[in-house]
């Protein structure tokens, strides 16, 4: 059987690497030569979590076609977000808990999504359906990432099963969820020391909507106070951002884990700035809003903004 | 919770309405409100299997959105081949074993495809993971389905999890699968007392590839000499529906399910019918050309196609 490469999203967070090692770890015992690569190196979250469960990174691959002719993917499906010659292969597993858009086969394929909070939970459940044991550094990535997407299950993308999983898979790695997850979640908020140009690209996605292109990053803090005075740095680095890709829109999420609440920075044209005002019912006081309650990318800003763009 | 309709795609097969059936019932046993309903009256092979089992058809529908918010799709997922205005429903779950084309979602959403020669062997899979017990008469429909979509386990689609399938769904229904299976595919033979009109609409799918408007329809025989004097009555109603519906390409296969061959018949723009031949390595002789081995619409006609139409 070919060998496939199995990996999640450009701009990788803990999921996108937790769900790849584990999916290409359950294929193997299925029979599949299966290898967990990145598109990207692991921030400092998702280190965290490989250095607590001693678990190698896996490789960063910028292409995937001059390596094999099929691949699977994990915590993603839309071509934008995947490697840059994702058209030149054939997709054959798809894991995922987005919407599925621009993401077109010419076979049928194994796909299997589900409207929870991460996708180490539905990996999760393909485990246990195939009957397939959970190595305890597995269960403990995959933990980690059920507490990443879910910020500790507090984030309303959260559902009853990512919270039977994140237990189960506790208790394989040995952890406790709650004094472990504070711990990760904090050692991803370390930007004191990092450029804004950094920050907001280490977990960027782009959209397109409307024919938009729309550029979406979030950078979790434990307060936001740490962030305010940056504001003007950060916009500089996203206005350099949006001329070079060509973004109309670029938000920033900045997101208080503690106390699941946003503040936006957004830069763009004016027409795309007054839609992003219209999708939130708010106003923009120097490029910034305040998004009470909004921690969730996918299920707090992307809707409502298709939504103001009219698709 | 608000109402959901489920469905399979238009000019449904037995496949398209059993596995409806099945997978409405499964839902409503989860706690969904559901109704099976249909984008077409069954075809005479279906209702022989909903008369064997004494089940009712389902409802006919012509549009869905003035009825529901939210829909459930059952083997299809292509807009071209769902309701008229599915664009304004919200799709919450889709069971399919087809490639993925067109279809785009502003939401996550529940999607469970697998590379299998019938979907009602997802539905049974998804009834196992439930716990939930099948009715006898929709086991027997569920077995119809896979009886007729993987012509007995002979098409190149079939798989071991749709012949396990098979096997615990006709145990559940009482019926010996050889033999029962003949007749139902036997019954929806039945082409001497129909109009070609007619019969190149009963199970036809529509397709864009690479910007061209095509359209595949499957007749199924077990004998070609019922068909071969008939070519030309085909080809006339096959070129109306051509000039109605702007086709680049209409093939219809005219397939013989005793022995697994295929007659196409062909009719379109002088390249679209190039285009076809080059595809099959063969040549068009009165606009038709035999495919010995070729009786699988998805597997051994569309990647074809796909590919000499270039994507």
């Amino acid at each position: 059987m070919a060998k496939e490469l199995v990996f999640g999203h450009q701009n990788p967070d803990t999921d996108a690497i937790a769900a790849a090692i584990a999916y290409a770890y359950l294929m193997k015992q299925k029979g599949y030569d299966t290898e967990a690569v990145a598109l990207g190196e692991p921030n400092d979250e998702t280190r965290y979590a490989l250095n607590y469960f001693h678990h190698d990174a896996p490789r960063v691959v910028k292409t995937v076609a001059n390596e094999v002719d099929k691949v699977m993917l994990v915590d993603h499906n839309e071509p934008q977000q995947s490697a840059p010659d994702i058209a030149k292969v054939t997709v054959t597993h798809v894991i995922d808990h987005h919407r599925i858009h621009d993401f077109n086969t010419a076979q049928p394929l194994y796909y299997h999504a589900e409207p929870v909070g991460c996708v180490s939970t539905i990996v999760y459940a393909e485990y246990q359906q195939a009957e397939v044991a959970i190595p305890k550094d597995i269960a403990g990535l995959m933990a980690s990432a059920i507490i990443s997407d879910t910020l500790l299950l507090k984030s309303p993308t959260t559902t009853d099963k990512d919270c039977h999983a994140l237990a189960a898979l506790a208790e394989l790695a040995g952890v406790d969820p709650e004094q472990y997850g504070l711990a990760m979640l904090k050692a991803g908020t370390n930007i004191a020391d990092k450029p804004a140009a950094n920050l907001i690209d280490e977990d960027a996605k782009s959209f397109t909507m409307n024919g938009q292109n729309i550029r979406i990053a979030q950078v979790n803090t434990v307060d936001l106070a740490d962030v305010k005075p940056r504001i003007p740095e950060f916009k500089d680095a996203m206005a350099t951002e949006a001329k070079k890709d060509a973004y109309d829109l670029f938000v920033v999420m900045v997101t208080n884990i503690l106390n699941s609440d946003t503040l936006a920075i957004v830069v763009g044209n004016d027409a795309a700035k007054a839609t992003f005002a219209k999708a939130f019912k708010t106003t923009l006081t120097d490029d910034t809003a305040a998004l009470p309650g909004v921690v969730s990318r996918k299920k707090q800003v992307v809707p409502p903004l298709t939504e103001a763009f009219g698709g």
